[in-house]
């Protein structure tokens, strides 16, 4: 190790432990583990994986972008020439089965269509590798329990992206949360929408996607009542309306729901592929408030509180961020801190409300 | 006619023309009946009425206070000395038939707790007197339907005391909505809650109040959900929640309800009487939003929209506003811009909520 990689090594290593403050360990050989990048292979090169997730990659300290998955050979050849990526580690979907004799790989990113993810993570999984698999994780729960349970059987890791659970101004809300800072919460309300983009595109297929707004966004804001509240919904109401029934012929296009937890805390939710702009979470609580909005941007999010201080925190890439933990739990034989199941969980609830806009009944989650 | 009670004449003639753009007539007989100023007997000198109505009173252009009804020579004793009111305009509860023979009183406004609001309207209108009432209504369709006939059989107006409807902010917010300033509304959002007073308080009593937070403040948000997409919801569904079980043994602690309309509009709403705070509206539409938060002041409302553009109007008194509108109503034999009728459609649609809370089941409002 020549003075230069020695410097950069105890820099990179000392900006993981700060990143990481849960590491207790600093065994010389510990220390080396932490500052090994591991090698990931993206699979489904859309939009997201072209603007964010390669673009994080080159932010993280444990990740590096080794190989790709596409059934596309245009997109391949342009991540090739622009990453430099290996001939041997550009996968077709059909090829996957290959990344077991290849060792650059350690974990695959799944970034496919909602419906294809349970193929995808099934067929890295038993190729030996981890998978961090985008949100909603499937489209139904049988779906989600096969895919946990391939990577169970594989000893892999299964993350799910909920970015969220990296941004800092969420992580201080839920902070305001557990330590009462005003009081116990009494309401939560969470609502993302966005304005859907081109029409033909996957998201508008159920085949594909499953569902639509709810299953896309409105994952977000459920996601969000749960981390907040720090409980698990019991039961569910929600109505859904749809004005443009061509467009949104195949999925739901807006949705609003109520949810109530355990210790009494209730939730009113929305989302929707038309009303773009929704975009907060707040909670109201016995000595005040707090709220974010815009609450679920990439960056730019921001907050304000009922003491009159501000929720602001510099910007963070949630994307780099995540792959940075998944890529801490591999290296240090550890649970992730998003697992398979959390994703399972969200989706389990999403079918709760579904059903409960289909029957007109609250739908019970216990 | 002095020419100094010319100028004021015709100063507060002007002024009421300019505030009431409707009157077409301008002759001279409807300018003069169009100065007088409307006897007011104020039946209940609770908070509102003293803090609010009584101060407001002297702010209209149209009423003056003339009595009072209520149950407590103290507060007779304080309102006369301080009003100088006419001995025989002073009222208690059982006396309220003797106004019958008092010229001095046109309209009763009737601020008494929830439940005694029909058998206060009632005894006005058989005493020949025009009525104005607080909020909720009633607290069941029947007893406002009582109150609707007793008043048109007596061949007097009933009025609702919905301030909001006379806030430029919430005009403003229901201007942007009709000329499609955003294009077409999808998901509307609403929501009031207080920390309610002291227990004991008739509030919290269901014998006098009827019902807890929903009824006394998440009315503001039904309403504004009726007056902003100018429709009646087709379904409601509703969940309830209770933490503190001895100070809201009688009535609802909090709720959220999401409504539909038949434009397809959906709304998702909250209230409480303990998640103090919440205070605004929302209307996210095809190409933008807008908000009022708070919103439920009695003064201090603002907003802001998707253009960046700020909704803020200087503060008027609500309370002067709403009771001057229904005093030229009189004065000009013309209908009140909100009647007993729409007190009622909020009590029905609440005891809808009330009844998706208990059963679990979305209520048809059709």
């Amino acid at each position: 190790m020549t003075d230069a990689s020695r410097r950069r090594f105890l820099t990179q290593t000392t900006a993981a432990l700060v990143a990481a403050p849960f590491i207790s360990t600093t065994s010389t050989r510990a220390r080396a583990q932490q500052s090994r990048k591991l090698g990931v292979a993206v699979c489904g090169l859309g939009k997201l994986s072209t603007d964010q997730i390669a673009p994080a990659l080159a932010k993280t300290q444990h990740c590096r972008l080794a190989g790709i998955v596409t059934g596309t050979p245009a997109k391949a050849a342009a991540w090739k020439a622009k990453y430099g990526i290996a001939d041997r580690s550009v996968y077709s979907y059909d090829t996957m089965h290959r990344m077991a004799e290849n060792p650059d790989i350690d974990f695959v990113y799944v970034v496919t269509p909602n419906a294809l993810h349970a193929q995808h993570t099934i067929a890295a999984a038993k190729a030996g590798k981890h998978v961090f698999c985008e949100k909603p994780l499937e489209i139904s729960v049988e779906r989600c329990q096969q895919m946990i349970d391939a990577c169970r059987d594989a000893k892999r890791l299964l993350g799910t992206a909920y970015r969220c659970q990296y941004d800092p101004h969420h992580l201080e809300c839920i902070r305001l949360v557990r330590e009462e800072v005003f009081g116990k919460p009494n309401i939560v309300q969470a609502g993302f929408a966005i304005n859907v983009g081109a029409p033909g595109q996957w998201r508008l297929q159920r085949a594909l996607a499953g569902g639509g707004a709810l299953m896309d966004v409105g994952i977000y804001a459920l996601q969000a009542t749960r981390y907040l509240t720090g409980e698990e919904p019991v039961l569910v109401s929600a109505q859904e309306t749809k004005t443009d029934l061509a467009r949104f012929s195949e999925v739901d296009e807006s949705m609003v729901w109520t949810t109530k937890f355990p210790s009494g805390v209730v939730a009113y939710c929305s989302t929707s592929y038309k009303a773009g702009g929704i975009q907060n979470l707040r909670v109201n609580a016995d000595r005040g408030w707090f709220e974010l909005d815009p609450a679920f941007f990439y960056d730019g999010n921001r907050g304000r509180r009922s003491d009159g201080k501000e929720i602001r925190f510099p910007q963070t890439d949630l994307f780099a961020a995540e792959m940075d933990d998944f890529a801490r739990a591999i290296i240090e034989s550890r649970p992730t801190k998003v697992p398979g199941e959390e994703g399972l969980r969200d989706v389990r609830i999403m079918q709760a409300i579904y059903e409960s806009a289909r029957t007109g009944r609250a739908v019970s989650l216990v």
